[in-house]
């Protein structure tokens, strides 16, 4: 493996009833004054909002609030919530929400202690020297943002969505109650499944010699999504199903499965130009990609993919040659994608070659994008076109 | 799975020269006198005393000694720790060696910042309120305390050898450069190899409902240690070997392969209770021990045990009952532990009967002990017969 410094100190509370019990002595360690953050309101629908309140009413907050956070959170948002932190000297931002909330609030809490703009973070490779307390509510499994540091923006005036993270944006506390995840629509769900098994991928192509049980622990989390992806699919309301997808959701991304492996990232830095041009759901845009991606680097590397295969699939290798198996993981992938009803092609969401130049140029900024197989501007323009 | 909350703020540093890049600047963030703890001075031999004291002249730290620390760490030498502490006013402990050593300056830095007599914090249920900063740099895979808060300390006189853990005696910074394990025994290499191997074994071993994902990340563990247990003995210079096996040695117990998920820690509370009459190597009552403590619950819940089989040993099921399948898998437990040379009875120390009745009564001192199976002391006993 290769050397490395892991460092993760979100506490994370997991379980019914976790936010009525422990949610006001944690804000309480934080401050008087809270940005409340959220999005479109579905958490006063389901009781969350009244819960909340009364939990901070408990720990004598002063609370203001910033809704409205975009799907794909955008930077103009963002800024509001900044202006909102140093008008109001705000101590602790609360995100309540699914991983655009969360990232939009990691960004806000960066943004507030910075007397530039907070767009710096993300356009440039400057990293914040200092973040507000954060605190987490999760509504949506997904992006794993509730245990680590990370956060994806979008410039939607300059089209880009760039990811950024520093030590100083872990949250301080994050809940997970599989029950604020059950009116999550069967098409949230579906993107969240992706988007979690995407992280798990990304992670696991990987040339990092002697990484046996960081390989064993990525399939785990992906063999477990398998394992109740269709459950929690048609049981949207069984606790355990939401309960096991939401741990996946976590332990895919917190770096606790890959800590000395180096990950590739290339789908997702594709994924994030077609999301800039097009604002389609980052889990949509992953599973339209990851497949082409992979049949594209498949001749890097055909033993991990012939690994995948076996390990996580359970594809018997009979009289298949490497390659061949290495194939047939990759159908498993897509067929998988299929099941859950994630769509295929970018014609999905009306997409067309617009912008491909583009997108390429940008997504290959700092040279070329991705390790597995280091892409080229015309690596992605090929991944790209095998997804129309 | 249970409600829990998970928070493992440890920064833990793997690799090859990162003691020299980055021990100085860990200190610093500290304070400026260091008690350095170490055991019978192995680490002058291979030359990581004059590297650690370098580092430590490079953070203009004033270093305190102490030495001679035993395996199972005795509370008298915890107290000489103490008392250096207080006199000297240290501000970070840093501990240089194996399990023993992590422990017992645990030990010293929550009695440092303590009124009474730091055995309290073993002896009853009463817990520190606060610890010094501490630091470790690893030479001895097997515990995993570079990665959790807790210890073990043997109180000699009323032999008694007790765990203890809070949120304050987690390691601030930890350092793992398998090359500072390349000198360890092939004995005591053994020895950490089944202790890492039961502490998931005593998580595995569970009847909390729902802990798909958490299995497979602790099958995760043995197959790796299992991957390469013959090879690090066979090749204790081979540096990938040591770093397979030192990693799952912190996966093991660092609690990330068992969040929710209650345990069952019958096996080491009766380890312990040997240890405190016999002062017998961890593992190696470990080995004893744990086959006969498996076969002993083995009613209370055939399943996991014929998972165990089938998922980590490869076992094939066949025409076997479950129950079958499960007494297969005890046995390729006890197979293993033969095969890298552990012990299979208590006489191999030359332990007879003569304190089991203490022993047992010790174990239960709080009613039961153990989860898979609640263990009254007549269990404890019947358990201890096995072993002899």
């Amino acid at each position: 493996m290769n050397s490395f410094a892991f460092y993760n100190p979100t506490r994370i509370y997991y379980g019914k009833g976790q936010v009525e019990t422990h949610l006001a002595e944690e804000v309480r360690h934080y401050g008087k004054k809270v940005l409340l953050v959220y999005g479109g309101g579905s958490i006063k629908k389901f009781g969350l909002y009244d819960k909340v309140m009364a939990s901070l009413r408990d720990a004598n907050a002063e609370v203001f609030e910033l809704s409205g956070i975009e799907p794909n959170p955008r930077l103009s948002t963002v800024h509001k919530g900044v202006a909102i932190c140093k008008e109001q000297g705000i101590d602790l931002v609360l995100a309540v929400g699914g991983g655009s909330v969360l990232d939009a609030s990691k960004a806000i809490a960066a943004g507030a202690l910075y007397d530039g703009d907070v767009w710096d973070f993300y356009a440039t490779r400057k990293r914040p020297e200092a973040a507000l307390a954060l605190g987490t509510i999760l509504t949506l499994s997904a992006t794993g943002s509730e245990m680590n540091s990370g956060g994806v923006i979008t410039n939607w005036e300059t089209k880009q969505k760039i990811g950024s993270g520093s030590v100083h944006t872990f949250p301080k506390f994050s809940f997970c109650d599989p029950e604020n995840t059950f009116t999550v629509s069967r098409e949230q769900t579906t993107y969240g499944l992706v988007d979690m098994f995407s992280h798990v991928l990304e992670s696991y192509f990987s040339h990092t010699p002697n990484t046996d049980l960081q390989e064993r622990l990525c399939e785990s989390v992906m063999q477990t999504i398998l394992a109740h992806a269709d459950a929690v699919l048609e049981n949207p309301t069984d606790y355990d199903e939401r309960e096991a997808i939401m741990y996946c959701g976590t332990m895919a991304l917190n770096g606790m499965i890959s800590m000395g492996m180096q990950g590739d990232w290339a789908t997702h830095a594709i994924e994030h130009e077609i999301s800039a041009f097009h604002d389609i759901p980052h889990g949509g845009g992953l599973a339209i990609i990851f497949p082409n991606w992979m049949k594209h680097v498949l001749d890097s590397g055909t033993a991990r993919f012939a690994q995948l295969a076996t390990r996580v699939f359970g594809i018997e290798q009979g009289s298949k040659s490497e390659r061949d198996l290495a194939l047939a993981g990759i159908d498993a992938v897509r067929a998988f994608f299929d099941r859950i009803g994630a769509p295929r092609t970018l014609a999905h969401y009306g997409i067309g070659r617009d912008h491909f130049n583009e997108m390429a140029a940008h997504a290959t900024r700092y040279g070329t994008v991705g390790q597995y197989k280091k892409l080229t501007a015309a690596d992605v323009i090929a991944i790209l076109e095998a997804c129309v």
